[in-house]
């Protein structure tokens, strides 16, 4: 049996050894070459998608893909026979990055550290953003501490990213599929979003790219926070209703917005989001770079040869 | 018996009452009127210079001055009689907001927010620092995962951030007056920064103001940090040499420099630090609101009225 390893990035392929298994890297941009062909198990990761088209149409032992992506739409969209090919995803591999991110934008949105960048380009000091400040003013989101933080996308990105923000002194409440309380945060179902939303200073998004999540947060809910409120979106572009964003940062309706991800990446040059107030604008940079993927890949390996279920399953 | 207490910050007065002491407020900005000079005990906040000078001259019954800064250098330069009255300081009433601030810094620096900010300025994507990257590649300062992170002056402030950087992955190090193991890190004396500076990825500086901490980071230790390694400083302006630092970011000595303080603040119009590459200036806006100022006063003022030893002396 063969299983495909990508080179686009570092593995220690030492260890996923010892199962019986030839391993073999391929170019993630080019086709296979004839002899790889024959494989039964491919691990994806910024492939082309030429090369995966390819693929798809050639592997005709193929059993499985592990993709190292949270999100693997490329994947998804290759044309592979679903029916004969477990797909698994690398959720789990970017929890850290993600997460990491998602607080860095929280506070460049608290301590404006993007308005003291363009003050600093022009050589000025804005004085108004430092010594003497009111602590934790109402209506205004400054610091982490008491503010009330909304994860909309309750998996495991937000469970590494909650103990920072707890840590830090938010008051930290999740909305997902499935109500309850996960590693002691309370977490509700999309239904209570009319409550939650004007109890919200800082909304981060971590929501999967799906049509039942496009445009999740609308002009209607956009209404619902407070004027001060940040939108921070780590997830997928299209959970975000963009025109209405912008409507709302321009009427002031919202307090800011820092997005990672958008509807169109790059963000086109004619997008209003680049001059909307108070928008910082971060390229997509949350995650690509995938931790712990031998650990994954091994598990999934061991479960494949043995004829179990795998981890991450689409 | 009276006491003072600014109008410049709220206070829950409420809290500090039950002592048989007269509460009053004042304006800090103003000298103080004829009916409160014969105060024993006065709380200062951004008080005017003028106020300092007039009250110190004035008070001849004071007996305690409880600053609510970190650093009350303002008092200490006023011409207080210091053989007759107690200083105490605010210290650990900043904790929370520098060392949120001191984190925002290493996160601004790490996942390069201040960059991403001057390419949307210009509507451009910065594509380079987005999509697939390395994962902790060595010789950078990407992420607080596995970074090497020493922290120069290991008193209150860095003990409420270290947990933070430790939660990220972050391997802490301390540098202190005293040796030791403080809440888990590892604390140095500065014989040691010899060793440990070459093996540092983000310094980040919590020095005080004094003649004793003047141009502590100077050329020659500048030379010592690795050439990616980045300087966070939320202590006082004085503890760079701040020619130094630009020569070393110029040359590419040093891989970047998040500066809250400054040797002058406001930043002069005619200091490198604005253009230098990498470097992020934020205008002293890491602390600048106690918090917990009530529990303070109301501790020392019950200590002052048994006769106890202050928390906080100078």
């Amino acid at each position: 049996m063969k299983l495909l390893y990508p080179t686009s990035l570092k593995l220690d392929v030492s260890s996923i050894e010892g199962f019986s298994v030839e391993l073999h890297a391929y170019d993630v941009k080019k086709t296979l070459p004839e002899e790889l062909i024959d494989a039964e198990m491919l691990v994806t990761w910024t492939n082309s998608a030429e090369n995966l088209k390819d693929a798809a149409g050639r592997m005709k032992n193929l059993g499985w893909i592990q993709s190292l992506a949270a999100g693997p739409n490329d994947v998804l969209s290759a044309g592979f026979d679903a029916s004969k090919i477990t797909i698994t995803t690398g959720s789990g591999l970017h929890d850290h990055t993600v997460a990491e991110h998602a607080l860095g934008l929280l506070l460049n949105a608290a301590r404006r550290f993007y308005e003291m960048r363009d003050y600093q380009l022009q050589g000025k000091w804005p004085g108004h953003l430092g010594g003497p400040q009111p602590d934790r003013p109402a209506g205004a989101f400054t610091t982490l501490r008491d503010a009330r933080v909304l994860v909309w996308g309750f998996g495991n990105i937000a469970k590494s990213l909650a103990p920072h923000l707890v840590g830090l002194g938010a008051h930290v409440r999740g909305i997902a599929r499935s109500r309850g309380v996960r590693d002691g945060i309370e977490v509700y179902g999309e239904d209570s979003l009319p409550e939650l939303l004007p109890e919200t200073d800082a909304l981060v998004m971590i929501l999967p790219g799906s049509d039942a999540t496009r445009h999740a947060l609308n002009a209607e809910r956009l209404k619902l926070l407070p004027k001060h409120a940040w939108v921070v979106n780590v997830g997928r572009g299209t959970s975000i209703d963009e025109d209405a964003l912008v409507d709302a940062l321009d009427k002031g309706d919202v307090g800011g917005a820092a997005l990672d991800v958008f509807q169109t990446e790059p963000l086109p040059e004619s997008s209003r989001l680049w001059k909307a107030p108070n928008v910082v604008v971060s390229p997509h940079a949350a995650g690509g770079r995938p931790q712990g993927a031998e650990a994954l890949i091994a598990d999934n390996l061991r479960r494949f040869r043995a004829g179990q279920d795998l981890k991450n399953v689409i």
